[in-house]
């Protein structure tokens, strides 16, 4: 089935320890769909300004997405500049300019009314909740967030997370939106604000997944039995932008082509999650999300298998 | 078979969060071989001071660890003073008395020269290689470094890896003796040092063995196919110390409990390094090692699995 994300479509311009690339096509909404686009189709709500060309657009148009939610609006798209030194887990940004983004107001098509899955990728948590509301038919949201909301914009943050089924979000951010630093603590403190589930993002870790009281219990999934997948280690990162997004493409993807969130499924969409976000590093920016095959996903999944299985 | 282990046997004052203690029984030599004792007969060789008395002695009897090659000199056993703060994976070092240690030259019992399984824990290279070409018999060897010796005494670490069957350290200590950031690449650079293979300690996050050109390669385990073992998120981390020893007790001490060394061996052994590491971090100092059951053992072998496998 289908998935609705609503996010930043961007310019990014990154240096890495393995070069630099100026302008690429980025944003989480942009990784996301890439990413969630090999397993099913994929809808996008964002906005884009006159800096946006049809070459732009051709990238989602290759991998069968759906772009009628993507808004052109007068001026320049949202653009940031990002440096990666020593440590690739963390970026330092040097420049936003949220341009056409900082007057967003999320249109929905008509088309996208029947959507079964929701992405609420991390933007402002008042336009995350107006996305959730405007489509009622969704069935499952998955959402992310960031220091910035959790930190100055936290009231309107709560009552995102009233609405979110899973939460995906990074070590850093866990420990802030719980103010804990035991993870196993920090997870049940964020589970009680509303997400069934929390999946905590490990950077070259991997991620965890827990599951809370207002959980899948009907699925054997608890609190008791939270479940980790790996990341895959790699002869080169040369971009780590984006990967967070691309894992949650490749984790929610997953899990809209299935009949339905069994246990199995749920794990399953935590290696797929990780494989692309394996993918999503290896080259700059978006490039190579945007030529993969099936096959190759699932080579790449087999890899993460014999990584971590012990037989 | 049975293991001898080399290392320090100290006493420890430790701050964590959760509290703190005076003077408890510690030092990598203990940790190992009380983490190991729960799988085959440990034998050990350090030196102590004329403040270790019968009661420490006895932490070591019950669990059936050969105590004769514990040298006693006069003066004060090795001391160490730590705080860990907000940082539960990083150890801040107040106080360090080498005391007995300074002048250690480690002496081998006549009833250890059988010795087929040898751990050389973290002390002074010189006499890590000593203490193995002193054990001809011993046919698998594995290791432990810090930063100190990878920094300053360098050529005598050299010398020491060259004799090294398993070397098992932290991610810092792989990325400085490799003088490489990239997971992947750090790891080649040790396992050209010799070592067949290298076990990287991740701390919350596990850890990953890889294998190298020098590898094991007879039994299927190469340098394209790493493993990793995950650690068990806890709901509370009383002290960290002893973590990655105690890692190493139960890794080597299952390889040893086993009549070969398989492939399949190698990955259960990450597993049961991953628990032992993990009972030793819930309560102060070797409180919980010393009263545990091969049963609760094994189930938290079996949550571990749960924890990383699909089905």
């Amino acid at each position: 089935m289908s998935i609705t994300v609503v996010g930043s479509v961007a310019f990014d311009s990154v240096e890495t320890p393995s070069g630099s690339y100026e302008r690429s096509l980025a944003g989480a909404a942009t990784y996301f769909s890439l990413a969630a686009s090999y397993f099913t189709d994929v809808r996008v709500i964002a906005v884009v300004g006159d800096d946006f060309t049809p070459e732009d657009e051709a990238i989602f148009k290759a991998r069968n997405i759906d772009t009628q939610g993507i808004e052109r609006a007068d001026g320049k798209s949202f653009f940031w500049r990002g440096q990666y030194t020593d440590n690739l887990n963390e970026a330092k940004t040097l420049q936003t300019d949220l341009n056409v983004f900082a007057t967003f107001e999320p249109k929905i098509p008509a088309a996208y009314l029947d959507t079964d899955f929701l992405f609420l990728a991390n933007i402002d948590p008042v336009l995350q909740r107006r996305v959730r509301d405007g489509l009622p038919s969704a069935k499952l949201v998955g959402g992310d967030t960031m220091n910035y909301w959790i930190n100055d914009h936290r009231d309107n943050l709560l009552k995102m997370l009233e609405v979110v089924d899973i939460l995906l979000i990074n070590d850093t951010e866990t420990k802030l939106l719980a103010g804990n630093r035991n993870p196993m603590k920090a997870a049940r403190e964020v589970l009680n604000l509303g997400p069934k589930s929390l999946v905590v993002k490990h950077g070259e870790y991997g991620a965890t997944a827990f599951f809370g009281p207002n959980s899948f219990k009907s699925l054997g999934l608890d609190a008791h039995h939270p479940f980790r997948a790996p990341a895959l280690p790699l002869e080169e990162v040369k971009d780590p932008t984006g990967a967070g997004d691309s894992f949650a493409g490749g984790f929610f993807g997953y899990i809209a082509s299935q009949p339905s969130l069994t246990p199995e499924v749920f794990k399953k969409a935590m290696f797929y999650g990780g494989v692309m976000g394996s993918f999503a590093v290896e080259r700059f920016a978006t490039e190579r999300l945007q030529h993969l095959t099936r096959e190759e996903i699932d080579e790449r999944f087999e890899l993460f298998r014999q990584l971590t299985h012990l037989d």
